[in-house]
């Protein structure tokens, strides 16, 4: 088995680059069992595999495993505590016709907090939507807060950056609907319509943008008291995913 | 009005301390105008309120008000950018007793969680629950990253620390409901019945304790595809609630 010892390492380099947005072209950096895991049974192309446990790396002899020091570990890491497992695969790639055919897409607008977007990535899968879009500026979806926080079901579903002009495509297929905070239409009253749809949802700040709500066909409204302003983002979606499932 | 312009101000010492939870037995630190309102709302006792905007200084003239520095606002921010507005006020107190009378009451075991106790609070308040109970190696209620999260509706909802021999006084009077993972039962089908109710729920690694789960009535769960291992736990108490309401 390779051993790196040397944060010096060339491929240790190789590695603490994918901390950045900017090197993530075609590689990304996963960390944590849960992630590399996801990884292999998605059948994603894994690159190496970098682990400062030799049971665990011997675990995972038939990919290109290194063993490396505690040391190596927090370099490559970005995390206070480290995982034991570091992974680097390539990145997925899709298609905007691969969504043509999805009966159920979330679309997040804006979405600036990786935290928040990796819980609503795994709210997604848990409530079967089939592809996620992201549009405006939204955090990248592979940065690692994002594959955290989204446990283990980043590779689970086909996310996408996605325009205007791509969106329009949709209105022959898809309704649009937009949650919103102040709709008289619930989300329950919605909920046995049967079409596909884009489900839109805005930040907490600033809600959907004025060209996502010009598309939409229906303004929904998760019902909730009079005295809250509103919800966390990943709460609100979570709910209205698990309505409309 | 009183100026602060030295961070070595003795009311600048005070204010510090209450980053740390040792120093908040009696008082408790607001940063952000929307925590601060929540407690003017609530008719908290304010202590006083430091601000480096002379026009917010100004509108809070009826108070022990103070004009300070940036650099001050700096020091006693728990944040990278720091509020304009921070405020020191009496903390809530609450009796078990007056929890007896709520018809729903929601119950957190073991959350560590900043953040996600705070998002917590807010779906309770959006969602007519009356008292929020804590069990467990809980994080502060008052920690400056839960009053943050809860977004200004910290103040709105009782909260208290609890025990089990505490909570056995309420079998006579609440039905127990756990959220689970695995129960056959799903929270739909629980959700029209009208009896007073404290729903529990445990941390995503852990689940309920239990202790817990032996108090428990009726085990609910939130029905999801198989593939998602589970949900974020703060997306889970919104649905349940949701539901629940």
């Amino acid at each position: 088995m390779n051993e790196i010892t040397s944060v010096q390492n060339n491929l240790v380099k190789e590695t603490v680059k994918l901390h950045q947005k900017k090197y993530r072209e075609d590689l990304i950096l996963l960390e944590g069992l849960k992630a590399v895991e996801g990884a292999i049974l998605s059948n994603l192309k894994i690159k190496y595999i970098i682990s400062d446990d030799k049971k665990t790396a011997a675990k995972y002899k038939n990919y290109d495993i290194y063993l490396a020091s505690e040391a190596v570990m927090k370099k490559i890491s970005t995390t206070e505590s480290p995982s034991n497992i570091i992974a680097v695969t390539k990145k997925p790639k899709y298609s905007i016709n691969d969504f043509f055919k999805f009966k159920k897409i979330a679309l997040l607008d804006n979405i600036k907090d990786a935290g928040n977007l990796g819980t609503i990535i795994r709210a997604c899968c848990a409530f079967n939507i089939e592809g996620i879009l992201l549009y405006g500026d939204t955090v990248d979806e592979f940065s690692p807060k994002v594959i955290r926080s989204a446990a283990g079901n980043i590779f689970k579903i086909p996310i996408l950056k996605t325009t205007t002009g791509e969106l329009e495509q949709f209105k022959k297929t898809h309704r649009f609907i937009a949650t919103v905070v102040n709709s008289n239409k619930t989300i329950e009253e919605y909920k046995k319509i049967d079409s596909k749809i884009i489900v839109m949802f805005g930040s907490e700040a600033n809600g959907l943008c004025k060209e996502l709500l010009n598309l939409s066909d229906e303004k929904l409204t998760v019902k909730m008291s009079n005295d809250v302003e509103s919800l966390n983002l990943a709460v609100c979606t979570g709910i209205v995913l698990y309505v409309l499932q």
